[in-house]
């Protein structure tokens, strides 16, 4: 959408009906329903460099039927509506665009039940994965799924999420067996049952998953739950370059090793940990590896990925089975972000992901390093390996306007090239507001019309979080 | 839909409207348009007890172009397209209740591309589960689903089919990575790239897959793919009663074990296996089993599992690796709907299957058992219990009217069984014609109306598979 087409739309929603509605809003929810300028910016985009769009207002629901309320208040003004879990997203996807009314899912964070003999668990949205996880430790069980913020399970959701984990576990499309989604006209629908398969009908679940609040707003899930291992071994091993670690992941997984988690931090990236989270590790490429299973396994396992890593010309491959050496580590590829902003303090970070077929990884990664190179920039490298998927953290002086310029030029290069290796703009942060531009050359007209379609269907009065993967004409948009 | 509303549209559709467009493909495909009665009554249903109702003609595509051109002369004359692979759904899903075109994937059955580095492979959709399967394992690659019939992978996609091994690899949700689709326009689209992952918009992947050709028609796939074990061990395992089976099952799970495939057969099943394909087990329910991995690992995975078992009060468990020993289990595994029909010769199957929570799994088979006995019924159970998902083949003498009305009565207990235990009506045999009547009581009438508007948004005139899982109200279908 051009942003004059966006500001036509902005120009036909009446602000009397913003303010009729806010007066509902705070008619039913008292000092719930928040409209300062603090709190209100709090709940636009804050995580990059996308500029900060505020909803008229944040309300703050304590269960579903409060959701419902909300929706059909707005529905009925045709005001939008956006869900917001903990405002890490990296996309705009909180943005208001064309205001409208945030709901923030901060104290809808409870577990509602966990059926250990089932491996599921029933939640509300606002729950963060770590939360979730900490609940669930003495039970044995554990929700695998973890992007680098401590995000709640709504957002991760909205956004398909994935993490470290996804080449085992798979991403939230995977792990989430059912919702509960308020539609655009206030109605509450069940997407799925708690059968752990079905055929019964349209994947109403997949559909919502990766919707990013577009379709619908999820106020409950049941999520797949995991086994936490009886053994982990985890470890790093260095390599003589971005090239070995990637062949050293396709054979991994060619050969059958069930690898919970493969991460690759470029030489860079390994700088910027080592500063951040005091490690002493050696500055060149690394993959970052665990192993879940008996004792037997991790320890056959671990051995295995050794003998590739070494062939490879990487290693010493140093593995351990400690709860403290372990935690140490995957909190510092955890904070891998935050420790690549401190590269060069004051800049802006351009976070953004592609992924591409494993076979084509290398040559991306290192297509993307000369690229890096070629104009001047600053980007650490850390990638989910195992799956095809990597980030760069750019960080730009945003005062600096021929180095704005350079990091869009390397951000379009990344997702051409992406594209043209058969992979996705976007293998897990989503697309908000900054990837709608990538959407027609990834997924073709037809595909694009369908979304537009399915949009339309689903929310005629295009009030679901608008503006966001899908830009409807202004036609359909009122 | 009643039939009197069915009648109605059926009326509506224009005899003369049907003519032209078989007169049109007739012109553009030869001999390859069939409209003799035996070969339209093979495309209507043949495998169950649901009354055959075959197309106007089936067409024989031989590339996407075909599909294409067939879907724009069928949707110019508003004439339903059915897709037709093998012809082996279970619940009347090819069926042509207001007539329309079949259009047939037998001779589009190639293996388009095999990426070995990146465990996928890009196939035509009428290449059958074991052609397939024969094509790669020279590369070391398997595709894991396999219902029991060697049915085509574009059926398979279409009906969300899973099987034995599903437990471990999942359905095909799971392992299907992108399609190509045409959509009731006749335009072509595609649903994803073919990187693993992505969060880039809709996930019309999952979409498609499990919507039977009412959404529109595959006409390529491309499937994730998984190497084939170092090594695989597997045997039988009785058990004192069918809950003995499922607590097994729960606990293996639970406890775990990376089981490859988890099957109980009752001991009628057992008695009708044993007879069909010349075993000798012991007539009592039997857990079948099957482990993938190293040679230690899957040595370790049957010791754990055998004192699952012998805690349980069942065993021995009597587990080999020698292909030639397993091969002939597996085989009776998926001839045991073969052979429970041959338990009562001259009867009618009505093949159904549901899928509870596995905690509910063992209360829902003896009930279900139970059930069988008081009705005075025949029919084996067999299950996919690592899923939570069992099948019964009830076999019905359909000349004794008071026989049909209770194997009716049996397969209604059944699905409100499943439904109170918050499973689903149709675990993998998908919906057809056959089970349209539980959808609102399993999913509700929000997201029975979410499923329509899907419907009518890709499909505005209700030509692709209409009749099928979602009936659209007349004035939406024409």
């Amino acid at each position: 959408m051009t942003s004059a087409a966006a500001a036509k739309i902005v120009s036909k929603r009446d602000p009397k009906a913003v303010e009729a509605a806010i007066a509902l809003l705070a008619a039913a929810f008292g000092n719930r329903l928040v409209t300062s300028q603090a709190v209100r910016e709090q709940h636009g985009n804050t995580l990059t460099w996308i500029a900060n769009q505020p909803p008229d207002a944040v309300v703050f629901p304590q269960n579903t039927k409060d959701v419902q309320e909300i929706v059909r208040i707005c529905a009925t003004h045709r005001v939008p509506v956006i869900a917001f879990g903990t405002g890490t997203s990296l996309e705009g996807h909180v943005n208001a665009p064309f205001g409208g009314v945030s709901v923030d899912f901060r104290d809808m964070n409870k577990v509602l039940a966990v059926h250990a003999e089932d491996l599921d668990c029933v939640i509300e949205p606002g729950i963060t994965r770590k939360a979730l996880n900490e609940h669930l430790r003495d039970q044995g069980l554990f929700f695998p799924i973890d992007p680098g913020a401590d995000a709640s399970l709504g957002g991760m959701a909205a956004t398909r999420a994935s993490g470290t984990n996804a080449v085992r576990y798979g991403t939230m499309k995977d792990n989430v067996l059912a919702m509960k989604v308020v539609l655009a006209n206030g109605e509450l629908m069940t997407t799925s049952r708690r059968a752990k398969k079905s055929s019964s009908g349209y994947d109403l679940t997949r559909l919502m998953i990766g919707s990013e609040g577009t379709l619908g707003i999820i106020t409950e899930l049941t999520l797949k739950l995991s086994g936490i291992p009886e053994a982990i071994a985890s470890g790093v091993c260095p390599f003589p370059s971005v090239e070995a670690c990637c062949t050293a992941t396709i054979l991994t997984i060619q050969s059958g090793i069930p690898v919970a988690r493969i991460e690759l931090l470029d030489a860079l990236q390994i700088k910027a940990s080592n500063a951040y989270s005091k490690l002493t590790l050696p500055e060149v490429p690394m993959l970052f590896v665990e192993f879940h299973g008996t004792q037997a396994s991790v320890v056959e396992q671990s051995q295995r990925f050794g003998e590739i890593a070494k062939e490879l010309g990487g290693g010493p491959f140093d593995w351990a089975t400690r709860p403290e050496d372990r935690s140490r580590l995957w909190q510092a590829r955890h904070d891998a972000y935050h420790a690549g902003r401190r590269l060069r303090p004051g800049s802006q970070a351009f976070a953004t992901d592609v992924c591409v077929p494993i076979s084509r990884l290398a040559e991306c990664v290192a297509a993307t390093q000369r690229d890096i190179a070629e104009l001047k920039l600053i980007a650490p490298i850390i990638g989910h390996v195992g799956d095809g998927n990597f980030h760069l953290t750019l960080l730009v002086d945003m005062d600096d306007r021929d180095e704005v310029k350079r990091a869009n030029i390397l951000m379009e290069r990344l997702v051409e090239l992406a594209l043209a290796m058969d992979g996705t703009c976007t293998g897990e942060h989503g697309v908000g507001q900054g990837k709608m531009k990538y959407l027609l050359a990834e997924h073709g007209a037809p595909a694009l019309a369908a979304m537009a379609a399915l949009k339309r269907a689903l929310d005629p009065h295009n009030i679901m979080n608008p503006g966001k993967i899908v830009a409807l004409s202004q036609e359909s948009a009122t």
